[in-house]
């Protein structure tokens, strides 16, 4: 992994690289809250990894559909981690996200999936009480009971949840649900690396040992820079994050991305917008505005170098192309969109893997999550919190209180 | 359907409200470049609407699966009609996409579907030259002749571009492919309701016919209203659109949005930049940067009355949610979060329509094409050009040409 800053075109000085590293070295100090995640990629090992790995086989072994409820960080990060990774392998369950909205639509397809295939279920919520997971739970709980009736849906419903009281602590009381819990220093957004995200990734088929050896070996030299990078843009008036990919399979980790910058430095009136544009689709639609419209944003584009699948272009397309290996275009257009941006003023940031893998993925999930928590630090903001998302809960209940 | 501007919070003065009413006048003139598209809802009927609807019982009664091969507006469109009004319907073939990215992994995913399946396959590219679509179409094409024979193959692609010579073009002379022709005066991100958007609509299994007939009844009274509004944002220093939803059906036409907003008006350094969240699962993942963060956007949410699927809520789940329904909670949502938002300083637009079904999705296409060529004209910009996109497009081909 290396990342390139020289077409973001800051120059970031010593006090603030020397205010970033003190910042980093306090993640790891252990004296700071909320920071149980920093040493996940050590911690996940041996024994815990066994047993995770085995709950995932054994699960694996009986179904061919593995729906998995919870919202925002109980979601994303396995969701970005299963797609990178091309999805659905063979002899694996098919992953399918449920409980992070109140779509009825969106929830009738998971039944009607759930009626074809052999399912276990599994509901991820460390408080146990949010509402959209909680919700969808007790939904499908009710569908898996009428399935299979009592007993052997008992065997097939797995309860991912915090330590404290809570409904779904209670339910794994009343059922005997198999149940794993959440470290209570491990906010959602900082998870994906606990067992929140390795065992739907594990029950996919994909190795969390290379996840976690991949976060492990993440050299430190870099992540401090970016951190800087992105206080000055901002700082320079660059008022949008745009994290960019050239591949589909990559779409989710930029909605991970999302969350993970728009909860951790989205406090105080401040910090970046994070969007995320899919390329080459979105050069088609938002790529005019990005290189003529109003210039308040910056780039970070991640970039893989060898493909996961590939095609030979055929000679009826004729010539530069034909020949040539799909990726390699794709390659070409990558450059290419450096190039024209960069030269149009934008600043771009490239983080570049040599491909997407568990191991290349470990990386990248680390390398931003420890450059965003120093991000927030810089700007002056707890990385940890979310007091901002209460207002509307409080309205909802209500709300619903009036029916 | 109906606009609610009161949560917005701006006073539109009748000079503006004069001028951008002149815009819209403009547009319907018929003395305008490229403005084909305004037309529409009343020229797409009787004999060639009739004729695309045979064509697409006759591809929907020979096929599972219909490739459309297609970027930007030649995709965006009919992603966004089939997936809001709910995707797959019994007896019609699934539609895929393909073309919009030159990602290995994702055109294997496609070519892997068409293996199991009877299939279809259909290009739109106005230009018939645009790199990524004719990439993937030349793949495709072969992979069609190798699946079927050439006789029968040609007798199951189907092309829709411009007039003009093109390679697209020279295939329809060359193997006699069923064509549609796509007029010059229509751009990609306004062609929606044309034959690009109405050939995978109508094999999707829906009513074309209502959706053009949505699209005529559109009330003009608060078109104008809604362009001037944004322009009053904009002024103020409101710099993003977050378009909102409470539907993952909706996704799509969120990526609709982006095109229409990004091409239209990003340009000579002007525009608001286009993003779209989907609620609930981006309350729990950008929502704390919306309450808290910086405070440079406003949102336009866009609302349904009635659902398309619901569930009772469970006993066990408790007061006060217990024997409600799931989208009447997703109701209270929408309402806590518009009093949330709006109550925290953020200038909330909402567009609200009956039921998302043909008819107010193509009320709704219309709406948000016409105020946005307005807005465009507003702030001064060609709404119908997309100059900005060819220097990537350069920087590319050299590239290609170097390997």
């Amino acid at each position: 992994m290396y990342i390139d800053l020289s077409n973001a075109k800051t120059t970031i000085s010593q006090a603030l690289t020397d205010q970033a590293e003190t910042y980093r070295k306090q993640l790891f100090s252990g004296t700071m809250e909320n920071t149980g995640w920093v040493d996940l990629p050590w911690n996940m090992a041996g024994d815990i990894l066994d047993r995770i790995q085995q709950t995932a086989d054994e699960i694996a072994g009986k179904c061919r559909l593995f729906i998995v409820v919870g919202i925002g960080g109980s979601y994303l990060g396995a969701r970005a981690v299963i797609d990178a990774l091309n999805g659905d392998q063979p002899g694996r369950p098919h992953v399918m996200f449920a409980g992070y909205n109140m779509t009825g639509a969106h929830l009738d397809k998971v039944v009607e999936a759930m009626k074809e295939q052999a399912t276990c279920l599994c509901v991820i919520s460390k408080s146990g009480s949010t509402l959209e997971p909680l919700l969808a739970y007790s939904i499908l709980k009710e569908e898996m009971f009428a399935k299979y009736g009592e007993k052997e849906a008992k065997k097939r419903i797995y309860v991912i949840t915090g330590l404290q009281d809570n409904p779904l602590r209670q339910d794994i009381e009343k059922y005997g649900f198999s149940s794993y819990y959440i470290p209570e220093n491990i906010g959602g957004r900082f998870s994906v690396l606990s067992i929140v995200g390795l065992l739907p990734i594990a029950v996919a088929g994909f190795n969390i040992r290379q996840l976690l050896q991949g976060a492990a070996s993440l050299s430190m030299e870099h992540i401090v820079d970016y951190a800087c990078t992105r206080i000055l843009l901002q700082q320079g008036g660059k008022d949008i994050e745009v994290f960019t990919y050239f591949s589909t399979n990559l779409r989710f980790f930029g909605e991970w991305l999302k969350q993970l910058v728009g909860e951790t430095e989205g406090k105080d009136g401040k910090g970046v917008f994070p969007a995320c544009l899919c390329f080459s689709r979105d050069l088609h639609a938002v790529g005019q505005f990005l290189q003529q419209g109003h210039q308040i944003f910056y780039e970070t584009m991640i970039q893989y170098k060898r493909a996961q699948a590939d095609f030979v272009i055929p000679d009826c397309v004729g010539e530069p192309f034909a020949g040539k290996m799909l990726e390699q275009i794709n390659r070409c257009s990558e450059a290419g969109v450096v190039k024209a941006h960069s030269e149009g003023g934008i600043p771009v940031i490239v983080v570049n893997v040599e491909q997407v893998d568990e191991y290349n993925i470990g990386q990248l999930i680390y390398f931003f999550e420890l450059s965003e928590a120093i991000s927030a630090m810089l700007l002056g903001v707890n990385p940890f919190d979310q007091p901002g998302v209460e207002n509307y809960k409080m309205n909802t209940k209500r709300l619903v209180e009036s029916l």
